[in-house]
């Protein structure tokens, strides 16, 4: 595999609350997932955001959340199949309109924080979401968690027929089983940029050292980058300098073999 | 002519609160106006009315309001022109995901509450509306106001190429200068249903008496009509009649002459 | 023991939207445990109860939830301790200015919904609640579940000094081991106003019959009723009527034995 | 008068979004208004606020402001005098819980952006938040803007018997007639740190050096600062050192002559 994609939150204002430096990092990412207003972002901020991506020819996709703005979509909620379901469509059909407006086709979608830790572990929320995802347009790539842990997420998009993306952490340490340490673990996030930059190198091409230094293969078609500090954009800058280096080239879900 | 569209709004519960007598005006109704989440409904209402209206061959329109969940967008809100314009297409798109969901389209936009009353008295906010469907969907049906008090808002929604339909009241009496009576005055709102039905046809053949006894011109394609309680219902089937007895055919927007 | 109380949840309406017939229920209940605006209630309809509590001499307690209108507070939100402790603050503090407003003091606080079952369940989550309500007003009462079920909610309530209040709920099947038989399970309600009655004055007199038709001792403070349906308010009369026929006094919170 | 206030809005952020510099500026000010979780805020910032204000002995204030997170309490709402009274009444009473848990009192009321200016142009507005205050509590004071402009807003406040304090900003111009410069005109917010603290001085003296150069005599008990840049807090600061240099104490309302 020759091509890469790297993808990054965007969007999260709202209102008069800034957060992330989304003008920076677009430059150096192929994807952005923009909130749809309810854990994160608003109209005007949704709007912004997709003409900011269309400008630097940066695949949009939707990045659903829990109605949960005062916890950032970041606290499970005990929702219902259904539930989950049609807040995935009225999500994904908000920010399909600022696409409409702005010329440019919806490419993918990727859950948020507690939905995304949801449709990890637990079966009914990944079905909920594929199935929202295939009643509303079946031709949306669904990003899910590449390595064992991300299975169940996997599989349920594939078995509703959608087209799943796997996506890896190249700051995240993982397991020789290949699932993310838990957060709660020391040395769950590699804080180096060389290292960070090395990883998301050895994930395009297609394997992950594990924590306990041995080498894991993982099938990869986007990573997970970040934007909200500087410190994180001169990151995905290094990233992208390293892979282009190595001859990887960076390009949108869809866009690359 | 002998063709006119009978509107109501639709989808007003929201969560465990229920509003509205949606499933038995449907059967009554051609046109739907469906609120979409911010000032009433929610995902799950709107998955459910957009469904009972394809069952009812009911034309389905957007209804979009002011972000006040807790004043049921009946409060004007000073919002900018910009601000207005995305929230308009925010609504929009979430609603007609709902419509992709189940392989029918939009046919119209007709703003709610204080967002409605504000387009007619002022030409920033019908121009934001008018700019906002335009940016989005071009092929979407713009409901105005009939009558002199309208025309800010009709020329608005005419000045950016929208198809805008001209919408009467017929249990709302009329200046002889063909403004709706202020709802503060006594006499604004007609409660006799007979009185309302035969309103309703004279509206749509074109004229309506107004309080002074005198008859006016009224150029009108859609008829408001209410079903949050028993008699809202049974007036909208009265109507019904009348206009059916009276050789008028009812058929939502577009589809008439 | 002659003494006992009926609550009742209250002020569940939110802006447009209504619900619950607060105003006939009043009359029979001794306390109201009143929706503080988040999960369901809005200022003036706190304002409103509060005012009809009083006219009623019933006692008036908070009743918070989750931050989570569209769900009614039914759904488990995963907060941090932190979060529960500062969201019952906030939500008694607020009922409390409507109390001072009308001259009298709030008695007790009873958790809504999900947060209610997490506290049953959970327990960080009784923890909190008890923490919160120590922090703001230690003469407030606790309302807990009575029985085995409860153990973990009562105990974190008296841990903390707490004066708790013990509830069982009437139309609500019991195991022989004192806790509630699951929704889920068939039977677990019971709709026979009759029998429910004759339930209330068993506990009133400090035991249930269990499902499988075993007495088991129960020790309850407060009898949980409802009132959102005229057969609701029915069924409170004919309890009072049952519990009065047989000496029982009903009494808010405290003012008992 | 050798006494004056200096006053700041505080507890501006809300769940992930972080806003202003308030641990920096606490140190400056003897009076923090802080946001009561509508248009900004939410129950662990003000926990935290209340904390902070109360370590640093600075006086608390509620900021109540519009029920609208999304416009952060800056655009106007047409809310009727009872909603306004009862959305302070709520507003004042959360907050309120903050200060009994940390063992304060609640000092001042002051409304917040849309609000504030509500009150000050319209007779309505200003008479709810005054009858609302007065409901709750008698003793808070009243925060009102000082100068010709402020005269409804402060006769409002001592029509309903409370203790009002006059405002006044010094970073902002005033006309001849001692009314605020409008925004829009150019000048209107003065930028130079230097003539800011000059005119905080002249206001502490009871004078404002007007657009036309000439000077007019305003009686003011409180000083309206801002903490959301290090530049403003520098402001602060220096403002407080001019003052101190000229023997003008700072001290929260109330507590001077």
């Amino acid at each position: 595999m020759n091509v890469i994609d790297l993808n990054c939150d965007m969007g999260e204002s709202f209102g008069a609350y800034s957060l992330g430096m989304d003008a920076r990092v677009m430059k150096h990412i192929s994807s952005a997932n923009i909130a749809c207003g309810w854990h994160a972002g608003d109209p005007l901020v949704m709007n912004k955001t997709v003409k900011l991506a269309v400008e630097n020819h940066v695949g949009i996709g939707a990045h659903p959340g829990f109605p949960d703005l005062l916890g950032f979509g970041r606290r499970n909620m005990a929702c219902t199949q259904e539930e989950i379901q049609q807040y995935i469509i009225y999500q994904i059909g908000a920010l399909n309109a600022f696409c409409r407006v702005h010329k440019t086709r919806l490419t993918h979608v990727k859950p948020h924080g507690a939905l995304y830790l949801e449709a990890v572990e637990n079966e009914t929320t990944a079905r909920a979401i594929a199935r929202g995802i295939m009643a509303l347009d079946p031709a949306l790539y669904f990003v899910a968690l590449a390595g064992k842990k991300g299975e169940t997420m996997r599989c349920m998009g594939e078995e509703f027929g959608l087209k799943v993306v796997y996506e890896a952490f190249p700051d995240r340490a993982y397991t020789p089983e290949g699932t993310l340490v838990s957060r709660k673990q020391p040395g769950a996030v590699i804080a180096d940029p060389g290292e960070v930059a090395q990883r998301a190198l050895d994930m395009a091409k297609g394997f992950v050292t594990t924590v306990d230094g041995s080498t894991l293969e993982l099938s990869v078609q986007t990573l997970c980058v970040h934007g909200d500090t500087l410190g994180a954009v001169n990151l995905v800058k290094r990233i992208r300098e390293v892979l282009k280096a190595n001859k990887i080239k960076v390009m949108p879900m869809g866009k690359g073999a």
